[in-house]
């Protein structure tokens, strides 16, 4: 079957790709490039992934450019890949069969703002500071922030999340709707504008999370949320990782809304005063931030901090002043770029694993005692009221001896989040990285179920091929 | 094609459901029932959606006789309808092409609690008071309150919400995995136990909603919630429903995390003195409850008390004592025999609609206008929290001029939601009776991709056919 499909593409057009470039050019002048250095740009996945570039960038402006790009491309079984800023950490954006990329830099509007129904609707290349920054004198804001200042588009697609999740949940639940271009060049919208309904199958989430390999997402309705009348924000030092996670624990159980509350292990404060030359105490630290109102910010505060207490740590350092709290979070900010200054020059890779925040002490600590075992430097991040924990693996990519102690150290990892009930990847998504952990994750029944519907909403496999689950070459 | 499969299946098998219910006798003994009594009361729909019983009942007790009846009804095209209390509004248990019903009474048992990660495992069967009282103790409950004592497994599969939905969120954002068994007959688990997952695409939620036409759940993760340390309620009459909605768009805009914020309309207070022997100002009323510790209850009712005063409403009466809460919420528990009591004997049919919560004003003054002009009863209850009513609708169903007029008053109802863009059923699901509406709220694309993911999963058409999407007979 593949064969014959391959042998009647072949004959039909021994270069499909150039055909498709061709008519685009026509179609797209100056918005189409073909350049060495602007596809190489939209290869690049930010890990040690071997970038694959596509064939050409296609910077579209409408629901309708898009609809042209994907019905050109299906006509001749070349790839589509949507991108919205390339901050993906899996190889989501890689073209391993060449293509078309589909950059939504230029789709970047926010078409409405219903203040009333707590939603927006907007184009796929807005990032999540530029919607926040429009939103700003409106009195609401958009809660999800995965750290990069990541395209909404591309944050649907790979289902992000980061640190406000355990209060304000990830992309799946603050994603209305969607407007998608489909494989066959139609365009679907997932549903309406009302908060909930029962009325079919939930198209809004089976595209959220999905990498364009199911559509092109080329309009999102948002939720939004209230800006809160006031914040809180302490940092809590714990004699140990276990004693976080148990406060962790305690705090959700007793119904904290803890807006943010995220770990950083030992070695992690350590390379946070480093870097930004703080006297932190060098133990596992728990960084929160509370919202509400001034009352009750003050309340969730002093409740975490008996918590803390109970459970041998503390004391919270806590305020409601704006200036203050961002100096208390600045380690929490700058833990990415002092990761990396542990070693100068050196690749960081990250990585992330979820399990049920019952078994989180457990998994963090048995994966410290692995990296050291290694020998390896991987500091530690979590968003710790989801379970979520991130890894900074430094590596240098030139000692063959390292890079192969990290590649066993991953395997591990996921293998130990998974024998707790976990997931291989809590927000980074699957792209080519992951995939070879979905089997296991999964089990071969759900993976093929998956690999059906890939089938049925595209069967010549022309959106985001290879990507989450591999339907072969067609 | 259909017809080509027709006649194999003629050649093959006259009278395929025999087969099954004969194969199915000697593996089930007296847990298959096909006397006519029992057959009636699992095609019974509680509307006026005709009864359509099937060939057969079965009571399973695992997983794997659960796959044993699909196999065996995949083998003769014998359609499989899962049943859980039979409390669905929408003929979501009717089977209009007969088969084998799956009742699951007997799966019933809450299989794992963990009070720590705030989830549990439970059987199908288990219903919502039933999980509650079993959690009582451990200082979790499950929020979701859709009126009825409904299985969970029938509430997942309907996608269903209820007066908890503002704060806690629909049956989507509750269910944390499945396992089901799908039309092939392999069982698949959707997720693990982690909070959060980006592995791959989201069957649960494809699931979920499915009303049973892409698999038959056997058991169910589900998040719980912390029992809240205090609860304040409150009842607050306003001069106008637009007042009223109003008040509950400020409230939420205005972060208080409300727990139940329930509309009823003067009708449906009237209702509610004749039926309860109450005194209530007979105008429009806004029922609540605030969870959270002592003071943040308070908090939040006062605020809301502010609120309702600014736009002409109130004064709000409020309570966190346990006994004097029930006796404020008696009303609202009692509107529904209270609708019944306004014309005893005569048939009630519940229907609902959501709206963004910005035309929810518009849409419910629209709809009483509407239900005067066409001279009937129908009383309005509101989840406004979440642009979401009900109608109860007063029908007598010998009097052929009565039920024109309410089936035309409902197509105009629908279509009123569809063009403020909100949707044909915020909580009741398609079943039979809504199926009609899916093409003008969803368009035909993105039905024909309901219809792909159905064909794909279910090529034979035997999980729940002729419900949500039809693939007509094959």
């Amino acid at each position: 079957m593949a064969l014959a499909q391959s042998k009647e593409r072949d004959q039909r057009d021994p270069m499909p790709a150039d055909l498709v470039i061709a008519k685009l050019a026509q179609k797209f002048g100056n918005r189409l490039v073909t350049s060495q250095a602007v596809r190489e740009q939209h290869g690049n996945t930010t890990t040690w992934i071997e970038g694959q570039p596509p064939d050409a960038v296609v910077f579209p402006q409408t629901t309708e450019d898009v609809q042209e790009v994907v019905r050109l491309c299906a006509a001749q079984r070349v790839p589509v890949i949507a991108f919205g800023t390339g901050t993906s950490l899996e190889g989501q954006v890689n073209a391993p069969r060449g293509g078309i990329c589909l950059d939504f830099r230029d789709m970047n509007r926010v078409l409405a703002v219903h203040a009333e129904d707590l939603d927006c609707v907007i184009e796929p290349g807005v990032t999540r500071k530029q919607l926040n920054e429009y939103l700003r004198d409106r009195g609401v804001f958009f809660p999800i922030d995965p750290g990069a200042d990541a395209s909404l588009g591309g944050m649907a697609a790979t289902r992000a999340s980061g640190t406000n999740a355990v209060r304000y949940g990830t992309m799946k639940d603050n994603v209305l709707a969607l407007k998608a271009v489909l494989a066959n060049g139609e365009v679907i919208k997932t549903a309406r504008r009302a908060k909930k309904s029962s009325a079919g199958y939930d198209l809004t989430r089976l595209l959220v999370g999905s990498e364009g390999t199911l559509g092109i997402i080329t309009e999102l309705t948002l939720k939004l949320a209230g800006i809160p009348e006031a914040i809180s924000s302490g940092i809590c030092p714990f004699p140990s990782v276990e004693a976080a996670c148990n406060a962790t624990i305690l705090t959700i159980q007793s119904g904290i809304p803890v807006a943010r509350i995220e770990l950083l292990d030992a070695p992690q404060v350590r390379a946070c005063n480093l870097y930004s030359k703080l006297t932190l105490p060098e133990v596992p630290m728990l960084f929160l931030e509370f919202h509400g109102t001034e009352a009750s910010v003050a309340e969730q505060a002093e409740r975490f901090g008996e918590i803390a207490q109970e459970l041998g740590g503390g004391p919270l350092d806590w305020t409601t002043r704006a200036e203050d709290r961002s100096k208390l979070w600045q380690a929490r900010h700058d833990a990415y770029w002092a990761a990396r200054a542990l070693r100068p020059g050196i690749q960081v890779l990250a990585t992330d694993v979820c399990v049920p925040i019952s078994r989180l002490a457990e998994c963090v600590t048995a994966t410290q005692r692995d990296i050291e075992q290694s020998r390896l430097v991987a500091p530690i991040l979590g968003h710790v009221g989801d379970g979520n924990f991130h890894l900074s693996l430094l590596v240098d990519l030139d000692d063959a001896d390292e890079v192969g102690r990290v590649k066993a150290l991953l395997e591990r990892l996921v293998e130990r989040a998974l024998a707790m009930d976990g997931t291989c990847t809590g927000e980074h998504g699957v792209g080519q990285g992951k995939m070879k952990y979905l089997a296991a994750e999964h089990g071969e029944p759900a993976l093929a179920a998956m690999r059906a519907i890939k089938k049925a909403l595209d069967p010549l496999d022309i959106l985001n091929p290879g990507k989450i689950v591999a339907l072969g070459q067609t």
